[in-house]
């Protein structure tokens, strides 16, 4: 029918489609019905700002949103009296069954008991809107595809920079370019740390202990340091750029464990910061994903990405870079990204229209690995002395296929500081491996990627 | 009806509403019609992009989306064989009362032509899709006001910031939030000319000449350089944040004119650049708008924004700061926000949804004068004698209320520059005022705000 009008897209979008069978309450709707699985922090904000929001949030949709059940997992939990406690029921059912819950929110978190929940929820022609960034990560494409046949609408703004509009100018408002990249710090948590080592000088065990004081980490900050939660929202944003499935576990990922303020030092004197950057491209349906720190230059928009903001520069090929900073978590940020993702769906119910979904994720597309990648590298050594060593690195590097491009001596750290030229990452590898054998190189204490 | 549901929108919002005679063509439709008005640089970038991404967007909308005609003023002109020359005619009937043309797109720019060609698609119960911000600055409340009768749709994302998207995630991604302030970089053209005198000493004139031969500069600069071209596109984001109706006499308006290198090495030398600003503010009703040089800090995002790029950030209450950054100008830019809009226009016609517009623009604000603004000031004074009236201007400014963060003598220069403490804009110019009348201080070179 209207799906088969065009050929397949060059890059995913929002398909709309008519849903007859709402068409005749088009006129009469006064009630979008809302179905809330969860209230803890992220669950609390949205009830609150739903309620205090009510009229001018009515006044958008054309009908007002109403909380039908709240699902929790323990009814008898205390909390704050400003929420609808009439509505907590311990009964998914409740919102799962309720005829009268047309969207389905889903902030409990977690990946299994959501999964099942959401997976009932649009079995049960209800739309979903959530904030699970590790559900859509790992089973995004299912969902969607279960949405897709349901004919209801998954959105899920809210799980990849929290308020900060990201998926939807990606998916909607540069809908008519083609993607040639996205390069973004997509974790606030590690971009607090590396701000705290870079302006305070603190240690990494230090700066993580404020984050965790400060609710920024958890008490188990594993998701974060290792660059598995950045990878997880950037695998989202790459299927969505390229209509395709990416997982997580296509994205490269190294983490922040291993760096030193020694290294925030040197990078400094050579004019850059440190960034856990998500970088992910394609060309000609080559992909390649990748998560690691890397040096970025003092003075850009990346680097003056401080504490715990989220920063994603989409590269179209008509706009140019265009770069979405703000915030990247928080509970009432991400109450913002849900009711703005409820008020889409709401809008569609009163108007008639059915599904806004992005569907097309059938792209085939190869993975690339980190073999071919090009990069500039810093490289610091630990070497037993600065002036007799250097010249053998530098020709040691040189036959190995690296041109080195800066040297700092560091004789009171005994320390060579290297700035490489462009060289690909196998060729690096190698290089690298060559100077460990090297007399007179202790440690090959980093190495960091130069972005750009 | 429907729109009764709510009371009065907090903010302004994209109301959607029901077509009912667009209902029956919900499942057979196969094609969108768009009449463009106009083929210029933008006329054709926009022509040039719907033919090459015809099968992406058709996919994108459920139907494929054909140029039926396309009006100028010079029929007979030479244009590029790439165009769809067949469809080029100089009657503006064949695009206006057209049964074929679902979408008017507007882009022969200026104001009385336009707006004309505009009210009548609108009457003929097309929807209008333009780039033109003199348009929608000077005539868009009585424009929307003509839509929403009409119940068709007027979008126009691309008239602020080209392909940048700020109108949709304003408008749409931020809809559950209260807007604190507006405050962003909003003329590409003056950011060229402030960046070259930054980084390269280049004088005002010298900078103009050299964006005039890159094309980022009129022949007649002045709309740029007066900062009329920034308060336009400010007062149509101010109205769209704020729900109201601010037209760009109700923004203060300083340009650019007056300054100097010297400006920009003073400002370096306290960690500051200096960008021109347009910034709106509301607080329980009361707006102030106001677009001039202000001193911006170093390291910070807006201080990264270089050359022809836009930035603007908005302060949601529940997402904190959210800065969008990109290209503000440009043809292939531009058609990437036209096409975004077509695309939604499209889907809704394609699903039998109507209007999709900023609708409620009726909210009633006081606009504020500068008189009460308070900000910190950079005043340059050319004196006889550095260091024998220095202490005579800090004396003579204490005693109007002015008090001093900071002073630089540059007795080379026979300057004095002073970094106030914060206070009122009139009790700023009062001082001014009495350091013209000193002994020793021949002229108030500069007067620059600072930001933040």
């Amino acid at each position: 029918m209207i799906q088969e009008a065009g050929e397949p897209a060059i890059r995913p979008s929002f398909t709309t489609v008519a849903t007859p069978m709402l068409d005749a309450e088009t006129t009469s709707r006064r009630t979008v019905g809302i179905g809330m699985l969860g209230m803890g922090v992220v669950g609390a904000g949205l009830a609150r700002a739903l309620q205090e929001r009510a009229a001018g949030l009515a006044a958008s949709v054309g009908a007002s949103l109403a909380i039908e059940a709240i699902v929790v997992q323990d009814e008898d939990k205390r909390r704050d009296d400003d929420l609808p406690l009439h509505l907590v029921t311990a009964d998914a059912v409740a919102v799962l069954d309720n005829p009268d819950v047309d969207i389905v929110v889903e902030v409990i978190g977690g990946v299994e008991q959501a999964l099942d929940y959401v997976l009932k929820a649009i079995r049960s022609g209800k739309h979903v809107v959530t904030a699970n960034k590790d559900l859509m990560a790992r089973h995004g494409p299912e969902i969607l595809d279960l949405a897709h046949e349901a004919n209801v609408s998954v959105l899920f703004e809210a799980s990849v920079g929290a308020g900060t509009p990201i998926v939807a100018p990606l998916t909607r408002s540069l809908v008519a370019n083609r993607i040639a990249a996205l390069r973004g710090i997509l974790n606030g948590t590690t971009n607090y740390i590396l701000t705290k080592m870079e302006l305070e000088g603190a240690s990494l065990d230090q700066a993580l202990v404020d984050a965790q004081r400060l609710g920024y980490a958890e008490a188990d900050p594993r998701s974060d340091l290792t660059g598995s939660d950045a990878a997880r929202k950037l695998a989202i944003l790459s299927s969505l750029a390229w209509g395709t499935r990416v997982r997580d576990t296509d994205v490269y990922c190294e983490g922040i464990t291993w760096l030193e303020t020694r290294d925030f030092e040197c990078a400094a004197r050579l004019g850059y910061t440190i960034k856990l950057l998500a970088i992910a491209s394609e060309d000609r349906g080559e992909m390649r994903l990748r998560v690691h720190p890397a040096l970025v230059r003092k003075g850009t928009a990346m680097a003056s990405v401080d504490g715990v903001l989220n920063a994603l520069e989409i590269d179209g090929d008509l706009t140019g870079p265009v770069l979405l900073r703000g915030a990247g978590a928080g509970p009432a940020s991400t109450a913002s990204a849900l009711i703005a993702d409820i008020v889409e769906v709401s809008r569609g119910i009163v108007g008639g229209l059915g599904r806004i979904n992005p569907v097309n994720l059938a792209r085939e597309v190869t993975i690339q690995s980190m073999a071919g990648l090009e990069t500039r590298h810093l490289l610091r050594l630990s070497v037993t002395d600065v002036d007799r060593i250097q010249r053998d690195v530098i020709e040691s590097l040189r036959d190995d296929g690296v041109l080195v491009d800066h040297v700092t001596l560091e004789p009171a750290e005994n320390e060579l500081v290297l700035l490489t030229g462009v060289a690909e990452e196998t060729v690096v590898q190698r290089a690298i491996s060559g100077l460990r054998l090297l007399d007179g190189v202790l440690e090959v204490s980093s190495v960091i990627r130069v972005d750009g």
